[in-house]
């Protein structure tokens, strides 16, 4: 999925990503110019700008990558996956580029928190992600009755769901298994939109199976009941 | 709901706002300043920023005092009301708040998408409303399973739907019935999130999970969905 390997990632980049961290945290964001940036890290000003627009890029270095893989994660589906799966897997990408480096991730939570300028830019960065999903799933529901309208809720639940991962995950300093959170997070998200969706339980009595239980049953007894009621022993 | 009737608004800031909308319209964003506006109104710089702490607030001249009906609003809910009927409610106030100026809303649309930083301050007045709505969200869910990430979820699902409906609109020039599609789109969320939703078919839904599968289901998929609607991984 990714379009450049951290290995063969340019060492002048990551360069100045870690001088301008390292400026950050000791003097503050806003006190902090890309000069003093440049100067840290032993290379002029236009190497910085070949890499990062702004000084407000260099703290989020990875997501044009993440968009990029994100696009052509969703270019590449079939008509055979299902789309609310298809964008809770594309949700995961941005997970996985947050764990790919948890230090990193958590001081920059830490920062993006102090900062308004970056809170504003993370927002931007966030609302690409979800026009992103919402492309996809308009596509896949063009010709449905509001298909649109199902596209931009389901791509705005799927980009909160992921946050409230995210952000669960950031706050245990990176400690927590983020891929499970993000699981959980993103079913809850299947169970209200995904093929179980109630509109699907009126009119298909024949190939759809419900099952209730009572929330304290042994696991067990519930697959059973599962089983027998899919007809598979 | 209205804290400041449009009759006893300061005229000197509507005037502040007409002003700066034709400049805006004639010569552009970027290049009109404050002190263009205020010479075209006729008032001094400083009565600028006592109504308008930047440029950018007089596009946006009446978001803070929906946010604070919305705030208002909110807090005046007791148990008895619906959550997510609640919040669908007070969504309904934004729109109502574009609609009470049709051809301001269209003009200010269009400059909008027109000006990238004037996009960046929308989607931050965005954030602001669906915090609004998952902060009381968080309160009536309080203790419940997965109360915070539902929360956020459906605050999401809520603004989606609002922004959709809203946007539909503002490109149909104001022309088309507001309320009805605003009402059709919230309509959509609350039968995923809303009194309709699976958990809740069975009445008891504290204690009962209901499982809805297509019957060609692997199983290792519903065992999954079973384990995390018991809260068991």
């Amino acid at each position: 999925m990714r379009t450049e390997p951290a290995a063969v990632r340019p060492p002048m980049r990551d360069a100045l990503v870690t001088a301008a961290f390292q400026l950050f945290l000791e003097r503050g964001y806003e006190q902090t110019t890309v000069d003093d940036i440049v100067a840290l890290a032993g290379v002029g000003r236009r190497s910085f700008f070949r890499y990062f627009p702004s000084k407000e890029d260099v703290v989020f270095p990875d997501h044009e990558r993440c968009l990029a893989d994100m696009t052509a994660f969703l270019a590449a589906s079939g008509e055979d996956d299902e789309p609310v799966q298809r964008v809770c897997d594309a949700a995961r990408l941005v997970l996985r580029m947050y764990a790919e480096n948890p230090a990193f991730s958590v001081q920059r939570y830490r920062l993006t928190k102090r900062v308004p300028g970056l809170r504003a830019y993370e927002l931007s960065v966030v609302w690409r992600y979800e026009r992103a999903l919402a492309e996809y799933l308009r596509e896949r529901f063009a010709g449905r009755r509001d298909g649109i309208l199902r596209a931009d809720v389901i791509a705005a639940a799927v980009v909160a769901a992921h946050n409230n991962a995210l952000r669960s995950w950031l706050r245990s300093d990176g400690r927590d298994d983020a891929e499970a959170a993000v699981d959980h997070a993103l079913g809850c998200v299947r169970s209200a939109f995904g093929t179980a969706a109630p509109q699907r339980i009126a009119g298909a009595a024949e190939d759809v199976v419900v099952v209730v239980a009572r929330r304290d049953a042994p696991l067990w007894r519930v697959v059973k009941e599962i089983e027998s009621q899919l007809g598979r022993n």
